[in-house]
């Protein structure tokens, strides 16, 4: 079926139905990928809005490349964490998920393979559905895609786009080796194929060494980025760094798709970044979400059932738990929120072969005592009577 | 050839470059579609972005359909302009831009067959192009798109789309009469095809009285609106009017697309809306463009060549403009730019056979005085020794 008719039959979504979830007040949601409200820089951004909301320019249309000011902070970011860049390298998106669908709307064909590890970021697999995409999971194991697996997949079903969360994944908090991305750079550069990066995450490390963005390893790599997780993602503020190459291209997806990101949006983060300590900022945010990820890690063991495995992050947001037996999480989650406790089963994670008995849990939106709560009513609904549930 | 693949051939576009120019600051331009700047509400939607701005949750994430409040707004504002409307029926979008992007994802494929008046928004021709639809152009003459002329096209290229502007088009200032739009909303209904009303200049009337939507005539309308011309475009916000049958497909591809729309901006909007006076904001964005129209009209007998024809629009922010002969407005162009004043070649209007002869000016843009000096540097350019240009 072709994408526009497939589209037309579909009444719903996993990540609709989970962020309508979460506004339920008495629930505690391991659900939504959502920053900790309360680390917000409220005042910052307020005082940054109120500069920029004094030039009367941010109220106007503008270029859809994004703010210059921003485009250079962004690249002096990158460029201080190891990737080179420039302002002309890159296109400011209306967040990340943007970044992802002009560079499928460049990029993709209906009919087009397009490689994935498994599990990965479901919107990322909507995105491509519907593109008409044919999807291709690769292997990979608890260091993310295996090289050797997507070799034999870049021989056998010649993707055009591979798509992968190198750091701190979502949905399994995995990071990719460097050894494996300078692989996966050469690879994509030996087949000619391009590479998508989407890094939302990967300043927010708790542990261990940063790994070099894939996109050092290969001119092949796409990198997108996003304020989201470390500044604001009300403000809908990511990017993406392309070659010069396919920088037209995607230019022009961006101005069927909105013009440009909103101006006022583009000046507020501007005057932030070069405002905040960010260094700083982010430090704080990771020093509560180490906290938080552990708290949920130490509370594992007392919530699921023997046998239960699960993931235990570097960084990031995501803890994913593969339940042992036949059971199905889609079940366990009616079960869940009659306990007011909320999480994401596994399944929409899953291109094809979906393994109905895994499960995400988001660690950063709630405080540590809310997590232990969390944890305790999702271990008693774990120990409940199944509702008629399971496969 | 494919979209993907025919937008990595696209080098760059008119509506890019044309913003390009227009940056220049010695140039007068009536290129851009761009609301005058100083008659932006600079107090009202500072004071709108700090109330905003004292809510963190307004810094989160947010659910796909938009800020109930600012719905409810919007919906309020088309009742009271006749156009019934509750908050359901509303998606609020990144700009109408992409209101008309989602339409196209949810209802073009490949192939499909969209028609629209001639000439018609280039923005809207190059979002159609991009989903591979084969475009139709209906015959239109002084006031719009002929119904008879639709109906033949509707019987021999089934399209899945109709697109108009039908109220103070873009490029042409035409608006649809009344009779007509029930004549095309009857014909949709007879056809089972959807039209797309986009409405971005509706409220911007200076003569005449106000024409019912083409949506309030049938069901088979969705209605694309914005804030950017009687608000401010920096923020880009827009929504699309759309049934209940195809709402959920426009929403899931809006999530695939940025998953939603800033949240502060949205939030602003729908503090701005709820303070301000927004009748008689209008009111004095009306009268300001008002005089502005009729300054260039005024001005346009002693600037273009005898010969030439011209619309006098009932509202919104251009005049189309029909040179006599065979001048190719692109070659004229290159001269009025070294006279430092811009205009848009009518050519990219034209979903086939350009009419090269054809130009559209923006009077929003300027004020009266910089208009009267752009129309005189226009004259020299159109009076100068040619550039070796023609066709």
């Amino acid at each position: 079926m072709s994408p526009a008719r497939r589209l037309q039959g579909v009444k719903s979504s996993p990540v609709r139905d989970l962020l309508a979830l979460t506004q339920r007040p008495e629930v505690i949601s391991f659900a939504g990928g959502l920053p900790a409200p309360e680390l917000f820089d409220v005042d910052g951004w307020r005082d940054a809005f109120a500069k920029a909301g004094d030039d009367r320019r941010n109220l106007q249309y503008a270029t859809t490349e994004g703010n210059p000011v921003l485009r250079g902070a962004i690249a002096a970011r990158l460029t201080a964490r190891g990737l080179p860049t420039t302002e002309d390298d890159l296109l400011v998106t209306t967040g990340s998920q943007q970044a992802l669908t002009l560079v499928t709307t460049a990029l993709v064909e209906p009919g087009d393979v397009v490689a994935v590890e498994e599990p990965t970021y479901l919107a990322a697999l909507q995105c491509f559905q519907l593109a008409g995409a044919r999807i291709v999971p690769v292997a990979s194991d608890e260091h993310g895609m295996v090289p050797e697996a997507l070799a034999e997949v870049l021989e056998r079903d010649k993707p055009v786009l591979v798509y992968v969360v190198a750091t701190f994944a979502n949905p399994s908090g995995r990071t990719l080796p460097a050894a494996r991305r300078q692989q996966i750079a050469a690879l994509a550069e030996k087949h000619d194929v391009w590479v998508a990066e989407d890094d939302p995450y990967g300043e927010l490390r708790y542990r261990g060494e940063r790994v070099p963005a894939l996109a050092t390893y290969g001119d092949k790599v796409l990198y997108l980025g996003s304020l989201s997780k470390i500044g604001a993602p009300g403000l809908r503020l990511g990017w993406l760094r392309a070659p010069r190459s396919l920088m037209p291209a995607a230019v022009i997806a961006k101005q069927a798709a909105d013009l440009h990101t909103s101006t006022i949006d583009q000046a507020a983060a501007a005057v932030y970044l070069s405002n905040a300590d960010m260094d700083t900022h982010v430090a704080g945010l990771c020093a509560a979400y180490r906290e938080r990820r552990d708290t949920m890690i130490a509370a594992l063991p007392d919530t699921v059932p023997a046998g239960a495995e699960w993931t235990d992050p570097d960084g990031g947001m995501f803890v994913w738990v593969r339940l042992p037996g036949e059971v199905d999480t889609a079940d366990l989650l009616r079960v869940a929120l009659a306990h007011n406790v909320a999480f994401v089963p596994g399944a929409p994670f899953f291109a094809t072969n979906p393994d109905h008995a895994t499960l995400r849990l988001s660690f950063t939106t709630n405080p540590p005592e809310e997590i232990v709560e969390g944890m305790r009513r999702l271990a008693a609904a774990f120990t409940s009577p199944s509702d008629g549930g399971g496969r």
